[in-house]
């Protein structure tokens, strides 16, 4: 079956689903995005992403090309045309279609939406948290505004290619000697003391929906966090390390640049919050 | 009669010129774009965009689309099939189309490349020199490889829509103190001693074709260019100021930040400066 995607109202096939080649998105990377998980059915953290998504629009004065609640019907849609149980929801909104100019349009052009699904199978990040990721690092050249969840990726994308041809899953980027996050992922160390530290939110960082969540199962689970910077050093010396997005859950790291973190494996602490952070979304969503 | 664009080997009305919605242009900004000018049925310096465009290119290990030779022919096309004989020509390549996913796809996944050409008026430019412009000032929050003139143009819109709003024609970038460079273009004063000053080549400022060229006509005029960084307070106190670009050719700038510059008219240094690149453009490509 062909893969579906909706455009501007309309669900078609994904090898047809185009956009103008002067629509903002493609010539300015004017836009925002999300990505949603789905699993069995069940949005996770479909309120956080939908908050999010409104903030990056206001950030860039980018109208709601359609309401939340149109959105949501929209995202449903979009799975079960598509035949999914458990999928990776993508939507993206631009400023829309006009002719090449830097400043906004007028009110007149209307925003673009498209939004994708693809499968997405729960076992399968199961099996690759057993095992953990590896990471390496890289200078975080990005811009100054990276808490705005927009499509001007190319420092992401650069570095995440970086890492794969590193055989890592990640790279954590560097920024005055501190570890921001990951290039798609927010991240995260468990310290000497058993503490989490993860950086504070704020310019330098995306404010992960998954990473709000998790906030939250700490807490719950009475572990202590620590919102603030840590260095390449801190994070080589801790105890264990991981990261969190939609996409990757609650992902063990198990080297930084080749240096073994903890015992080399998946840490106790991490497992457990995994565990914890699963079991919260199918508590939320259910 | 309708506006052609060429999109991958075709060329078409540009209403119906689109691109997939999983083209990594429009998912990642992940391409590069040039803009050349032609006058009176010439392109002018063309052998430096091309130049600049395989150098970008380069940096982002994007294939070239087609050969420069063949490019060539589709940028004179894009021209003729508009009927035009003084033109903007955009021309756009991006990674391609593939499943959405941060690294590199493999190398059966072709670039894209999309070209379209607007009606340029020397007239209508000469009478905008003729009065200068205003420009303000704004953080520069870019990345850190503003060299690439990649599409990644996020911060570049947003402060030209702030300039547009204070009834500016362009805003200056300041990083650590120094005016980096305009959005879409470079900024130059000429100092109290009669010395041109603009920012020097590196990671921090795109290397502008028209920059380039003026440092030749410069030359040629045997007027003494530094190449070192300005502040903002220099550029207040500058006899002249402009900004160059191959859209705004040499463009006197009147005010900053509402602080006229000189007596608040265009300089006659600048004056004699724009009169010199159109000389040398018509010399070249004639």
């Amino acid at each position: 079956m062909a893969q579906i995607a909706y455009v501007n109202g309309a669900y078609v096939p994904l090898s047809e689903a185009g956009v103008n080649i002067e629509d903002r998105g493609y010539q300015f990377a004017d836009g925002v995005y999300e990505v949603c998980l789905v699993v069995d059915g069940q949005f996770w953290d479909e309120a956080g992403h939908l908050a999010r998504w409104g903030r990056s629009l206001d950030a860039l004065s980018i109208r709601r090309p359609i309401s939340d609640r149109a959105l949501k019907i929209v995202m449903n849609q979009v799975v079960r045309k598509n035949r999914l149980d458990s999928a990776l929801v993508y939507m993206q909104a631009t400023r829309g279609v006009a002719p090449r100019n830097h400043p906004f349009p007028g009110d007149a052009v209307s925003p673009s939406l498209v939004l994708t699904a693809r499968r997405f199978r729960l076992e399968n990040s199961n099996q690759i948290a057993a095992r953990g990721v590896n990471v390496i690092t890289a200078p975080d050249i990005r811009w100054a505004r990276v808490d705005i969840k927009s499509i001007s990726l190319l420092p992401n994308i650069l570095a995440k290619e970086a890492a794969q041809r590193a055989g890592a899953g990640e790279a954590w980027l560097l920024r005055d000697g501190a570890v921001t996050e990951g290039t798609s992922s927010n991240a995260w160390i468990v310290n000497a003391a058993g503490e989490l530290v993860t950086h504070p939110k704020g310019h330098a960082i995306l404010g992960g929906i998954t990473r709000e969540t998790l906030l939250h199962c700490a807490a719950s689970l009475q572990i202590k966090v620590v919102e603030k910077q840590f260095s390449l050093a801190d994070a080589m010396a801790a105890r264990e390390a991981f990261l969190t997005s939609a996409t990757n859950l609650v992902m063990p790291v198990v080297k930084i640049d080749e240096k073994k973190i903890g015992d080399g494996r998946p840490g106790p602490l991490t497992m457990r919050l995994r565990e914890a952070y699963i079991r919260e979304c199918r508590a939320r969503a259910g």
